[in-house]
Protein backbone atom coordinates (compact mmCIF):
# COMPACT_ATOMS: atom_id res chain seq x y z
CA UNK A 1 0.00 0.00 0.00
CA UNK A 2 1.00 3.63 -0.67
CA UNK A 3 1.26 6.19 1.42
CA UNK A 4 2.38 9.99 0.50
CA UNK A 5 3.78 12.44 3.24
CA UNK A 6 3.76 16.18 2.51
CA UNK A 7 5.44 18.78 4.43
CA UNK A 8 4.82 22.42 3.87
CA UNK A 9 6.71 25.36 5.37
CA UNK A 10 4.68 27.76 7.18
CA UNK A 11 4.95 30.81 4.16
CA UNK A 12 2.52 27.96 2.42
CA UNK A 13 -0.06 27.88 5.07
CA UNK A 14 0.31 31.96 5.41
CA UNK A 15 -0.42 32.64 1.50
CA UNK A 16 -4.36 31.62 0.90
CA UNK A 17 -3.76 31.35 -2.73
CA UNK A 18 -0.93 28.95 -2.67
CA UNK A 19 -2.05 27.17 0.14
CA UNK A 20 -5.30 26.39 -1.68
CA UNK A 21 -3.56 25.02 -4.79
CA UNK A 22 -0.73 23.02 -3.00
CA UNK A 23 -4.03 21.16 -0.88
CA UNK A 24 -6.19 21.12 -4.27
CA UNK A 25 -2.62 19.13 -5.53
CA UNK A 26 -2.37 16.88 -2.45
CA UNK A 27 -6.10 15.25 -2.48
CA UNK A 28 -5.08 14.60 -6.20
CA UNK A 29 -2.12 11.96 -4.88
CA UNK A 30 -3.95 8.46 -4.46
CA UNK A 31 -3.56 6.45 -1.64
CA UNK A 32 -3.33 7.22 2.14
CA UNK A 33 -2.02 10.30 2.88
CA UNK A 34 -0.89 12.87 5.92
CA UNK A 35 0.17 16.30 5.98
CA UNK A 36 2.89 18.15 8.19
CA UNK A 37 3.40 21.41 8.68
CA UNK A 38 5.03 24.45 9.85
CA UNK A 39 4.57 27.97 10.91
CA UNK A 40 7.71 29.59 12.16
CA UNK A 41 7.46 32.88 10.50
CA UNK A 42 3.97 33.67 11.65
CA UNK A 43 4.78 32.35 15.67
CA UNK A 44 7.84 34.41 15.34
CA UNK A 45 5.57 37.26 14.37
CA UNK A 46 2.54 36.35 17.33
CA UNK A 47 6.15 36.84 19.51
CA UNK A 48 7.38 40.50 18.25
CA UNK A 49 3.63 41.13 18.72
CA UNK A 50 3.74 39.89 22.33
CA UNK A 51 7.11 41.10 23.30
CA UNK A 52 8.73 37.67 23.09
CA UNK A 53 11.34 38.13 20.31
CA UNK A 54 12.02 35.04 18.91
CA UNK A 55 15.69 33.68 19.70
CA UNK A 56 17.45 31.25 16.83
CA UNK A 57 20.27 29.45 16.80
CA UNK A 58 21.24 28.10 13.32
CA UNK A 59 18.00 28.17 12.28
CA UNK A 60 16.72 26.50 15.62
CA UNK A 61 14.17 27.98 17.79
CA UNK A 62 15.29 28.29 21.45
CA UNK A 63 12.14 27.14 22.85
CA UNK A 64 11.52 29.15 26.89
CA UNK A 65 8.20 28.07 27.98
CA UNK A 66 6.61 31.83 26.75
CA UNK A 67 7.58 30.39 23.41
CA UNK A 68 5.99 27.23 24.04
CA UNK A 69 2.94 28.57 24.57
CA UNK A 70 3.15 30.75 20.98
CA UNK A 71 3.98 27.69 19.17
CA UNK A 72 1.67 25.12 20.53
CA UNK A 73 -1.07 28.60 19.75
CA UNK A 74 0.23 28.82 15.97
CA UNK A 75 1.17 25.39 15.22
CA UNK A 76 -1.89 23.48 16.79
CA UNK A 77 -4.35 26.09 17.14
CA UNK A 78 -4.37 28.36 14.48
CA UNK A 79 -2.03 26.71 11.46
CA UNK A 80 -3.55 23.24 12.25
CA UNK A 81 -7.03 24.08 12.41
CA UNK A 82 -7.02 26.28 9.35
CA UNK A 83 -5.53 23.32 7.59
CA UNK A 84 -7.75 21.12 8.63
CA UNK A 85 -11.13 22.80 7.82
CA UNK A 86 -9.61 24.13 4.24
CA UNK A 87 -9.34 20.24 3.65
CA UNK A 88 -12.27 19.42 4.56
CA UNK A 89 -14.05 21.87 2.61
CA UNK A 90 -12.29 19.94 -0.24
CA UNK A 91 -13.94 16.72 0.48
CA UNK A 92 -10.73 15.05 2.43
CA UNK A 93 -11.72 14.27 6.02
CA UNK A 94 -8.42 15.68 7.62
CA UNK A 95 -7.86 15.13 11.39
CA UNK A 96 -5.35 17.67 13.02
CA UNK A 97 -2.95 16.38 15.21
CA UNK A 98 0.07 17.04 17.49
CA UNK A 99 2.12 14.27 18.67
CA UNK A 100 0.25 14.12 22.20
CA UNK A 101 -3.21 13.44 20.75
CA UNK A 102 -3.53 9.70 20.95
CA UNK A 103 0.26 9.68 21.74
CA UNK A 104 1.10 9.36 18.50
CA UNK A 105 4.83 10.92 18.51
CA UNK A 106 6.70 10.75 21.96
CA UNK A 107 9.50 12.61 22.26
CA UNK A 108 12.40 13.68 25.03
CA UNK A 109 13.67 17.50 25.89
CA UNK A 110 16.58 18.10 23.93
CA UNK A 111 20.05 17.62 26.57
CA UNK A 112 21.58 20.52 27.23
CA UNK A 113 24.93 20.38 25.89
CA UNK A 114 26.60 24.01 24.26
CA UNK A 115 23.13 25.48 23.75
CA UNK A 116 19.78 24.99 25.71
CA UNK A 117 17.27 25.16 23.55
CA UNK A 118 14.70 24.71 26.16
CA UNK A 119 11.21 22.57 25.33
CA UNK A 120 12.87 21.53 21.98
CA UNK A 121 11.76 17.72 21.63
CA UNK A 122 13.72 15.13 20.18
CA UNK A 123 11.58 12.27 18.72
CA UNK A 124 12.22 8.80 20.84
CA UNK A 125 8.69 7.03 19.48
CA UNK A 126 6.39 7.01 16.44
CA UNK A 127 3.03 4.78 17.26
CA UNK A 128 2.84 3.54 13.53
CA UNK A 129 0.41 1.25 14.01
CA UNK A 130 -2.06 3.93 15.84
CA UNK A 131 -1.25 6.01 12.38
CA UNK A 132 -2.04 3.28 10.22
CA UNK A 133 -5.70 2.22 12.30
CA UNK A 134 -6.73 6.28 11.64
CA UNK A 135 -5.72 5.85 7.74
CA UNK A 136 -7.72 2.89 8.05
CA UNK A 137 -10.42 4.56 9.28
CA UNK A 138 -10.46 6.81 7.12
CA UNK A 139 -8.73 9.92 8.11
CA UNK A 140 -6.06 12.13 6.78
CA UNK A 141 -3.89 12.98 9.91
CA UNK A 142 -2.65 16.55 9.97
CA UNK A 143 0.47 17.00 11.97
CA UNK A 144 1.51 20.00 13.05
CA UNK A 145 5.38 20.28 14.93
CA UNK A 146 4.67 19.91 18.29
CA UNK A 147 4.93 16.19 20.19
CA UNK A 148 5.05 15.50 23.97
CA UNK A 149 7.36 13.57 26.41
CA UNK A 150 4.11 11.57 28.06
CA UNK A 151 4.73 13.11 31.13
CA UNK A 152 2.30 16.32 30.64
CA UNK A 153 4.87 18.32 29.07
CA UNK A 154 4.24 19.46 25.15
CA UNK A 155 7.48 20.11 23.37
CA UNK A 156 8.44 21.90 19.98
CA UNK A 157 10.01 19.31 17.18
CA UNK A 158 11.23 20.51 13.87
CA UNK A 159 8.62 20.09 11.02
CA UNK A 160 11.28 18.52 8.67
CA UNK A 161 12.25 16.01 11.26
CA UNK A 162 8.85 15.16 11.77
CA UNK A 163 7.72 14.46 8.41
CA UNK A 164 11.36 12.25 7.90
CA UNK A 165 10.65 10.15 11.52
CA UNK A 166 6.84 9.54 10.20
CA UNK A 167 7.85 8.42 6.99
CA UNK A 168 10.62 6.39 8.25
CA UNK A 169 8.15 4.63 10.87
CA UNK A 170 5.83 4.19 8.13
CA UNK A 171 7.80 2.60 5.84
CA UNK A 172 7.07 -0.62 7.87
CA UNK A 173 3.66 -0.93 6.43
CA UNK A 174 3.28 1.22 3.73
CA UNK A 175 5.51 1.84 0.45
CA UNK A 176 6.23 5.74 1.32
CA UNK A 177 7.14 8.56 -0.76
CA UNK A 178 8.21 11.82 0.94
CA UNK A 179 7.48 15.04 -0.37
CA UNK A 180 8.99 18.16 0.99
CA UNK A 181 8.08 21.31 -0.03
CA UNK A 182 9.95 24.12 0.52
CA UNK A 183 9.24 27.95 -1.56
CA UNK A 184 11.44 26.80 -3.93
CA UNK A 185 10.78 24.51 -6.97
CA UNK A 186 13.91 22.17 -6.24
CA UNK A 187 17.76 21.68 -5.13
CA UNK A 188 19.20 24.41 -7.53
CA UNK A 189 22.86 23.73 -9.43
CA UNK A 190 22.94 27.76 -9.36
CA UNK A 191 21.03 28.87 -6.40
CA UNK A 192 20.28 31.95 -8.41
CA UNK A 193 18.88 30.39 -11.68
CA UNK A 194 15.97 28.69 -10.78
CA UNK A 195 16.32 26.92 -14.72
CA UNK A 196 19.22 24.88 -13.52
CA UNK A 197 17.07 22.13 -11.05
CA UNK A 198 18.64 19.28 -10.41
CA UNK A 199 16.06 16.74 -11.33
CA UNK A 200 17.79 13.73 -9.64
CA UNK A 201 20.06 13.61 -6.49
CA UNK A 202 22.05 10.53 -5.64
CA UNK A 203 24.16 10.95 -2.02
CA UNK A 204 27.10 10.76 -4.02
CA UNK A 205 26.21 13.60 -6.08
CA UNK A 206 25.45 15.54 -2.72
CA UNK A 207 28.27 15.17 -1.50
CA UNK A 208 30.01 16.60 -4.25
CA UNK A 209 27.56 19.82 -4.46
CA UNK A 210 27.76 20.23 -1.00
CA UNK A 211 32.30 19.93 -1.80
CA UNK A 212 31.67 22.67 -4.29
CA UNK A 213 29.74 24.96 -2.38
CA UNK A 214 26.42 24.11 -4.54
CA UNK A 215 24.45 22.77 -1.86
CA UNK A 216 24.97 24.60 1.73
CA UNK A 217 23.49 26.49 4.77
CA UNK A 218 19.42 25.08 5.40
CA UNK A 219 19.37 22.72 3.01
CA UNK A 220 21.85 20.42 4.44
CA UNK A 221 20.23 19.25 7.74
CA UNK A 222 17.00 18.80 5.16
CA UNK A 223 18.72 16.85 3.41
CA UNK A 224 20.40 15.44 5.35
CA UNK A 225 17.22 14.38 6.81
CA UNK A 226 15.99 13.14 3.17
CA UNK A 227 18.97 10.87 2.61
CA UNK A 228 18.65 9.24 6.24
CA UNK A 229 14.80 8.55 5.36
CA UNK A 230 15.46 6.88 1.99
CA UNK A 231 18.58 5.31 4.31
CA UNK A 232 15.89 3.87 6.47
CA UNK A 233 13.54 2.41 3.51
CA UNK A 234 11.13 5.30 2.61
CA UNK A 235 10.60 4.53 -1.32
CA UNK A 236 11.33 8.14 -2.44
CA UNK A 237 12.20 11.33 -1.49
CA UNK A 238 11.19 14.78 -3.55
CA UNK A 239 12.38 17.83 -2.75
CA UNK A 240 9.66 20.42 -4.34
CA UNK A 241 7.95 23.76 -4.27
CA UNK A 242 4.32 24.44 -4.62
CA UNK A 243 4.47 24.24 -8.35
CA UNK A 244 6.68 20.98 -8.57
CA UNK A 245 4.68 18.95 -6.08
CA UNK A 246 2.88 16.52 -8.59
CA UNK A 247 5.44 16.95 -11.48
CA UNK A 248 9.20 18.02 -11.21
CA UNK A 249 11.12 19.09 -8.16
CA UNK A 250 14.17 17.26 -7.10
CA UNK A 251 13.94 13.19 -6.39
CA UNK A 252 16.78 12.18 -4.26
CA UNK A 253 18.06 8.41 -5.01
CA UNK A 254 19.70 6.09 -2.82
CA UNK B 1 -23.19 1.58 27.13
CA UNK B 2 -22.62 4.59 29.42
CA UNK B 3 -20.81 7.44 27.98
CA UNK B 4 -20.10 10.87 30.73
CA UNK B 5 -19.33 14.17 29.10
CA UNK B 6 -17.74 16.20 31.08
CA UNK B 7 -17.55 19.66 30.59
CA UNK B 8 -14.83 22.02 32.03
CA UNK B 9 -14.26 26.27 32.21
CA UNK B 10 -11.53 28.09 31.50
CA UNK B 11 -10.91 29.05 34.72
CA UNK B 12 -10.19 25.20 35.34
CA UNK B 13 -7.87 24.90 32.36
CA UNK B 14 -6.08 27.60 33.61
CA UNK B 15 -5.03 26.47 37.36
CA UNK B 16 -2.54 23.68 37.49
CA UNK B 17 -3.53 22.44 40.74
CA UNK B 18 -7.76 22.61 40.05
CA UNK B 19 -6.92 20.99 36.78
CA UNK B 20 -4.95 18.23 38.08
CA UNK B 21 -7.44 17.53 40.31
CA UNK B 22 -10.49 17.38 37.92
CA UNK B 23 -8.72 15.39 35.48
CA UNK B 24 -7.71 13.05 38.16
CA UNK B 25 -11.61 12.58 38.47
CA UNK B 26 -12.40 12.27 35.12
CA UNK B 27 -10.24 9.63 34.53
CA UNK B 28 -11.77 7.95 37.09
CA UNK B 29 -15.30 8.11 36.04
CA UNK B 30 -15.98 4.38 34.57
CA UNK B 31 -17.33 3.67 30.84
CA UNK B 32 -16.93 5.89 27.41
CA UNK B 33 -15.75 9.58 28.04
CA UNK B 34 -15.45 13.30 26.16
CA UNK B 35 -14.21 16.25 27.69
CA UNK B 36 -15.20 19.86 26.56
CA UNK B 37 -13.15 22.63 27.69
CA UNK B 38 -13.91 26.43 27.10
CA UNK B 39 -10.94 28.69 27.72
CA UNK B 40 -12.46 32.24 27.40
CA UNK B 41 -10.47 34.08 30.14
CA UNK B 42 -7.15 33.25 28.38
CA UNK B 43 -8.98 34.21 24.98
CA UNK B 44 -9.66 37.87 26.53
CA UNK B 45 -6.27 38.36 28.24
CA UNK B 46 -4.04 37.85 24.83
CA UNK B 47 -6.91 39.46 23.20
CA UNK B 48 -5.73 42.33 25.54
CA UNK B 49 -1.85 41.93 25.34
CA UNK B 50 -2.36 41.96 21.19
CA UNK B 51 -4.35 45.18 21.23
CA UNK B 52 -7.52 43.42 20.38
CA UNK B 53 -9.72 43.84 23.41
CA UNK B 54 -12.71 41.40 23.96
CA UNK B 55 -15.91 43.02 22.67
CA UNK B 56 -19.13 41.11 24.60
CA UNK B 57 -22.73 41.39 24.65
CA UNK B 58 -24.95 39.27 27.30
CA UNK B 59 -21.96 36.97 28.06
CA UNK B 60 -21.33 36.37 24.33
CA UNK B 61 -18.10 36.89 22.28
CA UNK B 62 -18.10 39.03 19.26
CA UNK B 63 -15.91 37.18 17.16
CA UNK B 64 -14.22 39.21 14.38
CA UNK B 65 -11.70 38.23 12.48
CA UNK B 66 -8.78 39.10 14.75
CA UNK B 67 -10.90 37.20 17.81
CA UNK B 68 -11.44 34.03 15.46
CA UNK B 69 -7.81 33.80 15.39
CA UNK B 70 -7.28 34.65 19.20
CA UNK B 71 -9.64 31.71 20.30
CA UNK B 72 -8.34 29.36 17.70
CA UNK B 73 -4.99 29.96 19.38
CA UNK B 74 -6.28 29.85 22.64
CA UNK B 75 -8.75 26.66 22.48
CA UNK B 76 -7.66 24.79 19.38
CA UNK B 77 -4.15 25.16 20.50
CA UNK B 78 -2.46 25.96 23.89
CA UNK B 79 -5.83 24.91 26.08
CA UNK B 80 -6.93 21.51 23.91
CA UNK B 81 -2.68 20.35 24.07
CA UNK B 82 -2.18 21.26 27.63
CA UNK B 83 -5.38 18.81 28.28
CA UNK B 84 -4.55 16.39 26.32
CA UNK B 85 -0.52 16.01 27.25
CA UNK B 86 -1.79 15.95 30.81
CA UNK B 87 -4.36 13.07 30.35
CA UNK B 88 -1.64 11.52 28.26
CA UNK B 89 0.35 12.02 31.49
CA UNK B 90 -2.25 9.93 33.50
CA UNK B 91 -2.46 6.88 31.09
CA UNK B 92 -5.45 8.03 28.97
CA UNK B 93 -5.77 8.15 25.38
CA UNK B 94 -6.56 11.63 24.73
CA UNK B 95 -7.10 12.72 20.99
CA UNK B 96 -7.60 16.62 20.90
CA UNK B 97 -10.51 17.73 18.09
CA UNK B 98 -11.88 21.24 16.75
CA UNK B 99 -15.22 20.32 14.98
CA UNK B 100 -13.10 20.62 11.79
CA UNK B 101 -10.91 17.67 12.62
CA UNK B 102 -13.13 14.81 11.28
CA UNK B 103 -15.64 16.91 10.07
CA UNK B 104 -17.32 16.18 13.75
CA UNK B 105 -19.56 18.75 14.46
CA UNK B 106 -20.71 20.78 11.31
CA UNK B 107 -22.30 24.62 12.04
CA UNK B 108 -23.28 27.64 10.40
CA UNK B 109 -22.18 31.34 11.00
CA UNK B 110 -24.84 32.86 13.32
CA UNK B 111 -27.61 35.10 11.47
CA UNK B 112 -26.90 38.09 12.31
CA UNK B 113 -30.60 39.75 13.67
CA UNK B 114 -29.93 42.74 16.17
CA UNK B 115 -26.25 42.09 16.75
CA UNK B 116 -23.74 40.61 14.43
CA UNK B 117 -21.72 37.90 16.67
CA UNK B 118 -19.03 37.71 13.48
CA UNK B 119 -17.46 34.60 13.22
CA UNK B 120 -19.56 32.92 16.10
CA UNK B 121 -20.76 29.22 15.03
CA UNK B 122 -24.61 28.02 16.07
CA UNK B 123 -24.56 23.82 15.80
CA UNK B 124 -26.25 22.31 12.74
CA UNK B 125 -24.61 18.74 12.79
CA UNK B 126 -22.85 16.36 14.89
CA UNK B 127 -21.64 12.99 13.47
CA UNK B 128 -22.56 10.86 16.54
CA UNK B 129 -21.36 7.72 14.48
CA UNK B 130 -18.35 9.04 13.87
CA UNK B 131 -17.48 10.35 17.52
CA UNK B 132 -18.57 6.72 18.31
CA UNK B 133 -15.84 5.15 15.94
CA UNK B 134 -13.18 6.94 18.18
CA UNK B 135 -14.69 5.88 21.54
CA UNK B 136 -14.58 2.04 20.50
CA UNK B 137 -10.97 3.11 19.40
CA UNK B 138 -10.26 3.59 22.51
CA UNK B 139 -9.43 7.54 22.42
CA UNK B 140 -11.03 9.90 24.65
CA UNK B 141 -12.45 12.72 22.39
CA UNK B 142 -10.92 16.39 24.02
CA UNK B 143 -13.50 19.18 22.64
CA UNK B 144 -12.28 22.64 22.08
CA UNK B 145 -14.85 25.40 21.36
CA UNK B 146 -13.87 25.70 17.69
CA UNK B 147 -16.57 24.11 15.06
CA UNK B 148 -16.72 24.98 11.10
CA UNK B 149 -19.17 24.98 8.07
CA UNK B 150 -17.51 22.23 6.48
CA UNK B 151 -16.99 25.10 3.86
CA UNK B 152 -13.42 26.15 5.01
CA UNK B 153 -14.48 28.51 7.93
CA UNK B 154 -13.59 27.99 11.66
CA UNK B 155 -16.43 29.11 13.67
CA UNK B 156 -15.92 29.95 17.67
CA UNK B 157 -19.21 28.08 19.86
CA UNK B 158 -19.94 28.17 23.00
CA UNK B 159 -18.58 25.49 25.25
CA UNK B 160 -21.32 24.76 27.53
CA UNK B 161 -23.62 24.61 23.84
CA UNK B 162 -20.81 22.02 22.67
CA UNK B 163 -21.24 20.17 25.32
CA UNK B 164 -25.10 20.23 25.73
CA UNK B 165 -25.65 19.52 21.59
CA UNK B 166 -23.22 16.27 22.30
CA UNK B 167 -24.82 14.61 25.18
CA UNK B 168 -28.19 14.96 22.89
CA UNK B 169 -26.30 13.62 19.57
CA UNK B 170 -24.68 10.88 21.45
CA UNK B 171 -27.85 10.00 23.41
CA UNK B 172 -29.33 7.98 20.66
CA UNK B 173 -25.74 5.42 21.23
CA UNK B 174 -25.21 5.99 24.89
CA UNK B 175 -26.59 6.19 28.23
CA UNK B 176 -25.55 9.73 28.54
CA UNK B 177 -24.67 11.66 31.93
CA UNK B 178 -23.19 15.19 31.24
CA UNK B 179 -21.19 16.99 34.49
CA UNK B 180 -20.99 20.63 33.76
CA UNK B 181 -17.96 21.99 35.97
CA UNK B 182 -18.52 25.12 36.62
CA UNK B 183 -16.20 27.42 39.44
CA UNK B 184 -18.67 26.64 42.27
CA UNK B 185 -20.01 23.62 43.66
CA UNK B 186 -23.73 23.71 42.52
CA UNK B 187 -26.69 25.67 42.24
CA UNK B 188 -26.91 27.33 45.73
CA UNK B 189 -30.36 28.26 47.05
CA UNK B 190 -28.66 31.75 48.41
CA UNK B 191 -25.58 32.51 46.21
CA UNK B 192 -24.19 34.33 49.13
CA UNK B 193 -24.32 31.24 51.15
CA UNK B 194 -21.90 27.94 50.22
CA UNK B 195 -23.98 25.52 52.74
CA UNK B 196 -27.03 26.10 50.41
CA UNK B 197 -26.75 24.35 47.78
CA UNK B 198 -29.74 22.20 46.10
CA UNK B 199 -28.62 18.93 45.61
CA UNK B 200 -32.17 18.25 43.30
CA UNK B 201 -33.87 20.40 40.95
CA UNK B 202 -36.47 19.50 38.34
CA UNK B 203 -38.20 22.23 36.00
CA UNK B 204 -41.14 23.19 38.29
CA UNK B 205 -38.44 24.49 41.08
CA UNK B 206 -36.35 25.40 38.51
CA UNK B 207 -39.50 28.16 37.20
CA UNK B 208 -40.07 28.96 40.68
CA UNK B 209 -36.62 29.94 41.43
CA UNK B 210 -36.11 32.23 38.46
CA UNK B 211 -39.41 33.91 39.79
CA UNK B 212 -37.80 34.43 42.83
CA UNK B 213 -34.67 35.62 41.57
CA UNK B 214 -32.90 32.82 43.05
CA UNK B 215 -31.43 31.27 39.79
CA UNK B 216 -30.56 34.43 37.58
CA UNK B 217 -27.95 35.71 35.00
CA UNK B 218 -25.54 33.95 32.86
CA UNK B 219 -26.75 30.45 35.19
CA UNK B 220 -29.93 30.85 33.14
CA UNK B 221 -28.58 29.86 29.32
CA UNK B 222 -26.95 27.43 30.94
CA UNK B 223 -29.85 25.98 32.98
CA UNK B 224 -32.18 25.93 29.67
CA UNK B 225 -29.03 24.45 27.84
CA UNK B 226 -28.59 21.48 30.13
CA UNK B 227 -32.70 21.40 30.72
CA UNK B 228 -33.14 20.67 27.11
CA UNK B 229 -30.57 18.34 27.31
CA UNK B 230 -32.32 16.01 29.72
CA UNK B 231 -35.22 16.91 27.22
CA UNK B 232 -33.53 15.12 24.65
CA UNK B 233 -33.17 12.33 25.98
CA UNK B 234 -29.51 13.00 28.18
CA UNK B 235 -29.80 10.68 31.19
CA UNK B 236 -28.42 12.93 33.82
CA UNK B 237 -27.40 16.18 34.01
CA UNK B 238 -25.01 17.59 37.03
CA UNK B 239 -23.99 21.08 37.67
CA UNK B 240 -20.60 20.87 39.90
CA UNK B 241 -17.55 22.47 40.44
CA UNK B 242 -14.21 20.84 41.28
CA UNK B 243 -14.85 19.44 44.16
CA UNK B 244 -18.36 17.94 43.01
CA UNK B 245 -17.29 16.19 39.96
CA UNK B 246 -17.70 12.77 41.70
CA UNK B 247 -19.75 13.25 44.42
CA UNK B 248 -22.19 16.27 44.99
CA UNK B 249 -23.33 19.42 43.13
CA UNK B 250 -27.03 19.54 41.73
CA UNK B 251 -28.61 17.11 39.27
CA UNK B 252 -31.02 18.20 37.61
CA UNK B 253 -34.12 16.32 36.84
CA UNK B 254 -37.32 16.05 34.70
Amino acid sequence: MQLTILKIGGKVVEDAQVLDQVLEDFIQIEGAKILVHGGGAKASQLGKDLGIPAQMIDGRRITDAPTLEIVTMVYAGLYNKKVVAQLQAKGCNALGLSGADGNLIQAHKRIVQKIDYGFAGDIDQIDASGIDRLLKSDFTPVFCAITHNQKGQLLNTNADTIAAELSKAMASLYGVQLLLCMDFDGVLANPKDPQSLIPKLDQQQYADYQQRGIISGGMIPKLDNAFAAIASGVDRVKICGPQTLLKGGTTLKK
